[in-house]
């Protein structure tokens, strides 16, 4: 296999204040092998939810954990297959019904647990690089002085498209593609949104009738397409393809949560017959 | 490890006219397991580069074709890591200088390989889901009768950010964000792109002064964050961060393909020191 080679390793040290930075000038900071790196802490994206959507990367800084922190989403199925027994397991996902760890707390954790000198692995649903909230934990990371390494992952927002049959981007159809989060749907930009050929929205069952109302109001059809994914590639896989004009209608009564919903013409390709 | 489950496996076979399909309903067709799939073409992103940035499934699907069908970016190195000597290897990919082979030419060398009766995977740099050209591919696996199956990958474009030390979303900068290609300018909705806080330009080291216009033009201030990445987590990666006033005169002489562009407030974050 060809050397692996860490995405992100940031250790708060002194560097040149270069706008550009090369492997070359901060080899240490910014390339290092998985088995080799310095960073204690590594963030890590599990994937839609199956294990064996994690990368190569990700499988192998699990195997090497002493504390996993995980999420709900995607990462309990990771921890299983891939964190030895030994790991201890600190589960911060959020569920319907619980109360929410806050952020704040998570990040306090964090510090805490790399702070023990134990090779600490934050496991995020997922890529850490969308809704991920990783900033926040990388911001305390820094201050406390603590070395991370990032490792990507295969976002829902572009795998659901995939395991309901079809793309996100067409050379006719789709040029462009938005992705946000449906979770506070009075705080969108929907005229900016409508205005992107698909519209990909993360957590979006609950908003469904919003979402429909919203980018109409903005300016697309009710014959635009739309395609629901709910939990993309898991066990519960389901799929419903319909139009801005139906698709309420078609997902009435139905537990559509944690699911991505696709606008545009690219959700019209492929459909079952 | 849990069992590995299919992401897509669309058999073109006789099936309900649901607009909903359910596992239980098509578990033949859209759930099956990578080692017992029903496909004979699979369709897989081989991530940003770096052969452990495939998914474990990617990995395992590879170690069992007998050809391959490849890409130039990211796709070579996951070759060379994980399919057997004995595997035929057909490089596709588009290279400066050369003549390009054809789309429908590739969709012509699938069919006939998947025909042949041996286990065919073609392999794609990024995820199939964004401007992988998957469609026109599955259009022609779909017409011969073919089953395919897809396996989603780490996409360069939440990546690169990652590399770069950045995630694409934050609760107040970037609520949200659209990716495009940058490979025809003048066919770009820019007022739309402009419109997003966040946008991440595929292949825009060409048209990077292009890109700085017309986001200037359509709204977007002389100070807003740049981020240029070549070659994410790859052995040629460099990062130049700077703002839409500044990023080309930054990059001046440089050589930039392949490499992503994100601008917006995000892409001020996490800057190193």
């Amino acid at each position: 296999m060809a050397a692996p080679r860490a995405l992100c390793c940031l250790a708060p040290q002194p560097a040149p204040a270069y706008s550009v930075f090369r492997p070359s000038q901060r080899a240490s900071a910014v390339l290092c092998s998985a088995t080799a790196s310095k960073a204690t802490c590594w963030l890590v994206g599990a994937g839609p939810g199956p294990a064996d959507l994690l990368t190569v990367r990700a499988a192998e800084v699990l195997r090497r954990a002493e504390v996993v922190i995980y999420d709900d989403l995607g990462a309990a199925a990771a921890v299983e297959a891939y964190a030895p027994p030994s790991a201890e397991r600190v589960y911060v996902g959020k569920r319907g019904g619980r109360p929410s760890i806050k952020q704040a707390e998570i990040d306090e954790l964090l510090v805490q647990a790399a702070a023990s000198g134990r090779t600490l692995v934050r496991l995020k649903g997922g890529c850490p690089s969308v809704f991920s909230r990783v900033h926040s934990e990388l911001a305390a990371l820094r201050a406390a002085g603590i070395a991370y390494e990032v490792v990507p992952g295969v976002s829902s927002a572009l795998a659901a498209p995939l395991a309901a049959g079809f793309p996100l981007t067409h050379p006719e159809l789709s040029k462009a593609f938005v992705v946000t989060s449906a979770h506070d749907t009075d705080a969108m930009d929907w005229p900016a949104l409508a205005a992107q050929p698909t519209a990909v929205f993360l957590m979006g069952g609950r908003s469904l009738p919003q979402i429909v109302e919203q980018l109409q109001r903005h300016g697309r059809r009710g014959d635009t397409p739309v395609a629901v994914v709910r939990q993309a590639a898991g066990e519960e896989q389901a799929v419903w393809r319909g139009t801005l004009a139906s698709i309420v209608e078609q997902t009435a009564g139905e537990r559509l949560s944690p699911c991505i919903v696709v606008v545009g013409q690219v959700a019209s390709l492929f459909v079952p017959q």
